[in-house]
């Protein structure tokens, strides 16, 4: 049984998170973080979860997390994640960071998406992106995992398999996303109040979304390839789920069956991966840590699309998957 | 033409109200306020407006206002609400107020439920409720019109025709209401944010919404007996549209036909009452100025359905139908 | 092990319950079936199945269906489920139905609410109702199980406790409730469209809804008494949910506090109601087997508030419930 | 005082026509028709306009039509649509067409894409597009008009100001389009059953959509260019709206404020369209005539963005707008 704490409670991710956990036969949650004062107890701040686990919120240090949990989720805002994660790796806890901290190669293109002076930059380049479908090998050993973006999620799977085959181009790629609204957290702002973003879809942070350099990092070393993408994600009336459309420029000639087979043999056996013939729609992935993937050519140009849920897959599925790798657990339980 | 100021401008019911008299042949918006600074442009705050209005949102005091406009429309918080009236009514500005602020009958009550000292307690009672169907006669020549809310629109409509033949008892009346979300205001907040009440419905204030003692003060007014309402609002994930179902016991043997044939006797003439044979639908009365209500009998019980759009006959819709009574203009101008 | 059938398994109840059976250690679906040609890979009727079972739809008669399967759940349209039930409990094989067919008490009351003859009379009665909370004792031994409708879990599990004190009138009854669109079946209609449906609340059926006899006929088996509802449903534009208020004429002075203390007396102990001080949301039951109940006092009538998933809790999860029961496995396998 | 036919009444195009025309101080309609039998109140098929249009649906033939109106608008299929207009021209009746049947340049890009022999092939060709913003010195001669499908208008007018200036690569473009489900019809079928549609998108027809010659031939039509897009449209949860974002290839170095200045410069004086500084959102142009565009430069690649109601610019208020030039009322009728 691994004691576990989750810090920044309070928000939709932490929450996910939870709800999975608390199905997992090898976890405890023992502590539970918040900044918010009066230490309410949780189903205070999720009602969802009345019954469900006795906590309440407090708001601890690094000492008293690392006395009481061998492993630590990170719900935090960036920059403090990372101030946090160093402080709880330095304590012996190992810990899954869901913020972007830990996710990037280098501390320059930090600052420059981040506006913010990385607290940890050693540890750039060197955490393991918490993709295992790409990346399983360097998991279970790790202290330290870079939980991944859920927008990059979604465009990562389906081009790392063609670009690894060199079958596309790299450096002219165009991801469009459509994302549902929990995705846009849980603190109450204008553009994410009903009224405003029900019965309406919108692009936003065309061209300066921070995931943007994420999704070409993160392929390059997945692929070893400069990759470089226009990015367009979208806020799309729903709670959750994310479709990406990726378009992509062939270097040879391709058919859809060759596209299909590739990823079919590059994902045999990972048993979140569904590569299909239809059409993928987030529903069909809604509350599951799947990935729904299918391929088709129009116009002699690749178009992948992706399904997922952006809480789970997108992030506390996700977490889960990296934590039973790390604990050496069937990488499903939980999780199906 | 009649000079416009909408005082507030910042929210749902201004902006309806906005639309509204665009189509308005004989009325021109002159000012519209807000406290924010810098002056911004109104498409600024409200981006559909781009292009149809061009004007900035001023922080003005009642003298500025009464210079420019003829007519104030206010879409200010309670209280706030009153003294602005009384300034503007005191420099012979013609008001519609949107707060419950006169609505009521009496400033005790006022107090009990609005938790402040009424700034205006003589108009109190003496100031027309603008339903024009139950007091039309009042309106033309009224200075000041208290603009009904939202909720006591759909409730008293469907009621006041029996309970004026005496038909129901007056003392055992529930009123079950569920509305969108945008009539709970475009400030930020989390049980408004669109993943909170997306795919969710809840009742709220069951018992101690401000509108319990608005709909029965006004029945009362309108029929003479003594009402007493159990008034239980929901929250719906819809952006607008209210349905309210009224149960209410007979006084006497009734009829499904006896109970419409009151209801189409009672409204007739009336441009924006639809009194229907089929169960009502809220999307049937979106973006529009109508109410639409049938009535069944349910083991002896009278079971009275209403649908509207909370925010035009529910908010901005009766106010421009008020202003037509004010100003001499045809009932429907700008509304059908 | 036990072999489970699924009769008729295209649609939204049938799905839940795959989704949920699949989490059960000691559950092995063997048969789905349809009427559908063409063994239809289950995975093409429901894509979000893709990857987790490998069946086929068949269209199967009782003989192959007790030659492969124990259990069977049934989602089969009335009157075919009781024919259905009848010659698989013939076979030997046990009975979890969907249908209506064996929660009422006897064959007239079906006939005038179905328009239909009963099959299977004689069971009439004598088939548990599968509301472990109320007839727990009944459900291990049974080989037939009536799986209760969705509203009247609802209106039933908050209305019980204080009938059986006789602290309300058993026939002064009003059940206002709000259901999710998936209640509606997956067959397509134009009042289940989209765009009908969306942005839109209704009331339907209103006084002749065939959940009213069921109501009033279990809430007299749980409590002895002659029970009488009005009962008004709603189309609520989200995908799951009931909320249910139900309003009550009290024998005797009651506080919130005893209200509350009766019902967290009454279901002491059962896993899956949770009575709660603050007004339930239906979103905070969504995709769990949970129940929140809570209450208030209004002008001297009790209101009682309840929220449930409509497709868990109102279908499939109690249908797992009931075949923990059966079968002698934990009450919350697979259902937490 | 226009007398008009609607033809194919019961769909949500006609619906909102319907509405529109409502408002038109010059149209009167006299004629809706169907094929259903019974010749049922238009207010039984359309409940939101009980009280507002007392007519029945007839089913009429073209010398019926002809002898009552001047004016048709045909909201019927494909082919059945030409049949029509073919008769209704005959009897000198001015058509304007909803269906894409005389959109196209060439029966034979007709038959490829309809799989339907053109019935009407001479007109194809020499029939006006009903894109006021780039043919309208065509329209008001017209006796027909085909009017313009929802997407292609939203892909058009954003990229035919650049392609004309051969500013983008026209055989590079991609456009990504998101629908809400009204586009889809009004027929019932499981895809847009609420619940199978609801908290979902997902991409259709990916390269197969109809639209997609459309597109190509209007902006060859439009800027003497030989154009080819990749077409990806989605169903979003949603009922009216379209987002559409194009992506295309500069011929040359631009920055933002060049093309947006192009974009300003080309839609001078056309009041429907409105070239924004912000990114657009469907809602801002929900239920009005306006299309809202703007332009961003992302690693080199142009990036237009544009909103609609597909319900109004995208099919009835652009057929209005058609309707107004063709008889010579002012473009806005009815349309603000």
């Amino acid at each position: 049984m691994v004691r576990i704490g989750i810090l920044g409670a309070t928000g939709y991710t932490a929450l996910e998170l939870i709800k999975l956990l608390l199905r997992h036969p090898e976890a405890r949650i023992e502590v539970v973080t918040s900044r918010q004062e009066g230490r309410p107890h949780l189903s205070a701040i999720h009602p969802s979860l009345t019954g469900r686990l006795d906590l309440h919120l407090e708001d601890l240090g690094p000492d008293a997390v690392a006395e009481r949990c061998q492993c630590a989720f990170l719900c935090l805002p960036h920059a403090a994640s990372a101030e946090s994660a160093k402080a709880l790796l330095a304590r012996g806890v190992r810990v899954i960071d869901f913020s972007a901290d830990y996710r990037l190669n280098d501390a320059e293109t930090y600052r420059k998406w981040y506006e913010h002076e990385h607290p940890d930059p050693e540890r750039l380049g060197k955490t393991p992106y918490g993709l295992p479908e790409l990346f399983r090998s360097q998991i279970p050993s790790a202290p330290l995992v870079a939980n991944p973006g859920c927008y990059p999620t979604s465009a990562i799977l389906p081009l790392a398999p063609l670009l690894k085959e060199g079958w596309i181009e790299a450096e002219d790629i165009i991801v469009d996303s459509k994302s549902g609204v929990s995705g846009a957290g849980r603190t109450p702002k204008l553009n994410t109040l009903y009224p405003e973003c029900n019965e309406s879809i919108s692009a936003y942070s065309v061209g300066k979304h921070r995931h943007q350099p994420e999704i070409e990092q993160i392929l390059g070393r997945a692929t070893g390839k400069n990759v470089q993408v226009i990015f367009t994600p979208h806020l799309t009336p729903m709670d959750r789920g994310i479709l990406t459309v990726c378009y992509a420029r062939p270097t040879r000639a391709l058919t859809e069956a060759q596209v299909l087979g590739q990823l079919r043999e590059f994902y045999a056996g990972q048993p979140f991966i569904r590569v299909i013939n239809h059409l993928p729609a987030t529903k069909d992935t809604a509350y599951t840590n799947f990935v729904d993937i299918t391929a088709r050519i129009v116009r002699n140009r690749v178009v992948l699309i992706s399904a997922e849920d952006n809480l789970i897959k997108g992030a506390s599925g996700a977490a889960v998957q990296n934590f039973n790798l790390m604990y050496g657990f069937s990488e499903t339980t939980a999780l199906l």
